[in-house]
């Protein structure tokens, strides 16, 4: 067991990241940040464990990427505008000084990326290496969007492609019937670096009625929102943007699409939007940079999400959401 | 490996706890909160692993009140009151429902104890039993106590008694010479249930010039202010407050004093208070009901800091501090 000089590791690899005053040079107990006038905090906590949501041998810079991330995803979700972010670093026994210099690699260039601040954390000892990150955002006051609020007639929207995390998941363990070795690439990268849609959250403040990132699978999280606001939903699968890669494996392997709809990881937005600020919302979105795709629409009465097919059949699926503490 | 509904386990032991209004009931992807008008929000994130920070079997509950305490201690030396936190559970593949029970019973217990507020979390899989908390306070703007601070002539107070934690992991793993079971218990639990001194943070605000929590031990947080501070220190061993049983054990065994002093896990406050300030901060602290005592004082010159024994003679520690990333 190699003992952590803990300051030193701070001082050298953490240090130069903390440049925000809130982190007082990561010299004290704690960060003190002062909140922006007019504004609610929207506070986010998430980790991830080697062996369960990254494989061992992962990089610092792609564990350190995915674990700010899957947070930021969550701020975005909530319409919230990213602010800065403490880390939690748990190091086994067989740690080492570059994994470590790799891991301050990725925060820098994804606070670089994403404009968020480092302002604090902890490095401790744990049996198996395990991240855990507090996001911190700002809403103006009153204004964060949730999962309630979703009405009988709204539009159901997503942003970018759904599926490409679960299929990237399975292209990184091996083949993937029907895609090349680009289309299984990309896959992977999308499973390995999520991309939280951080420019939509002001688009969602002014038009979005609901809100929620899909981590654990769209059908699941959808159900979520369902549930919170108390309103069925009805999708239309054939609707459901996938990427050319996933189009490709979907294709080889009809079954894969239920992965697609329910396999998680995929960190992108789904939303409801009323339909008189459809085309609104789709200018606005467009002008940050966010594809987004309407692909269903919520309903009158009790009950879930619907699935249909071309034909309007309801699509049945086995599992709803993937468990990220399965 | 046992799947854990994540939902059902959030509804159930989490969500009874979060009365707070910042967090939504749990049910959204962060929690919202409206800072209070006119404070800095003070915020820390410090966890704890099983086999390193506490030894397997622990219960539940013991698990919880250490990893909140730790934070609420971290709050209390920078002067904040503690209004909140967010907890991520790492659970290893043997979790059982009865564990996760007693967690959120030492939770929920120390919430009315403490007066804080849950306010998000996450449950997540992890290779072995791992709790990260993030503490949320608050603080008039511009008034959280720093390490930095202390001048020389200023003299250094610490809380309670110094030494029983790392007295009480000795006390756990065996037997431990001059003490009887009474004070033996006494030390474990000093050890398993640290005593945040969070009733001293308006005091520290009122009083102190610098702050620490004293984690890694006394001689080595000491340390840390002087360093922050540009100021060096000198303590009289004598003067240092030992509890009853860290008394007896120390008695029978000298050596142990080293232990004391340098040990770690006391989670009692070291501060520095100007020397015209001192009765009406023991004053003030007496009225918030907690112990305080002068140790030394800080000095003119350069250096960090010198324990001194009876007769002026400067004990050498040959480790300053203990590390538990070590």
């Amino acid at each position: 067991v190699r003992a952590i000089d803990e300051h030193d590791l701070i001082a050298r690899y953490f240090g130069p990241l903390a440049a925000d005053p809130a982190a007082l040079e990561l010299t004290d107990d704690a960060a003190v940040l002062a909140p922006p006038a007019g504004c609610d905090l929207v506070l986010t906590k998430d980790g991830i464990a080697e062996g369960v949501h990254f494989p061992a041998g992962e990089s610092g810079a792609d564990v350190a990427r995915k674990a700010l991330r899957v947070n930021l995803s969550d701020l975005a979700a909530m319409g919230a505008d990213q602010l800065g972010y403490l880390v939690l670093l748990g190091l086994p026994a067989d740690w080492t000084e570059a994994w470590v210099a790799s891991f301050a690699d990725g925060l820098s260039e994804d606070q670089a990326t994403y404009g968020v601040a480092l302002y604090g954390g902890d490095t401790i000892r744990t049996q198996a290496l395990t991240v855990s990150v507090t996001a911190i955002g700002s809403v103006p006051s009153g204004r964060a969007i949730r999962r309630a609020g979703a009405r009988a007639g709204d539009m159901i929207y997503v942003s970018g492609t759904i599926g490409d995390g679960a299929l990237g998941l399975l292209a990184r363990r091996g083949a993937l019937a029907g895609t090349d070795a680009a289309q299984r690439a990309f896959l992977a990268e999308r499973y390995r670096a999520p991309q939280p849609r951080c420019a939509l959250a002001p688009v969602l403040r002014r038009f979005a009625r609901a809100a929620i990132d899909i981590s654990d699978g769209l059908a699941g999280d959808l159900d979520k929102v369902c549930r919170a606001s108390g309103v069925p939903a009805r999708v239309d699968c054939e609707k459901v943007p996938l990427s050319g890669a996933a189009r490709a494996a979907v294709d080889a392997d009809p079954a894969l699409l239920e992965l697609c709809m329910t396999g998680g990881d995929d960190y992108e937005i789904l939303c409801a939007v009323a339909s008189e600020d459809a085309g609104a919302f789709e200018a606005a979105a467009r002008e940050a940079g966010v594809p987004v795709a309407p692909i269903g629409a919520f309903a009158d009465g009790a009950g879930a999400a619907v699935f249909v097919d071309r034909e309007g059949r309801e699509t049945r699926f086995r599992h709803r959401s993937f468990s990220h503490t399965g």
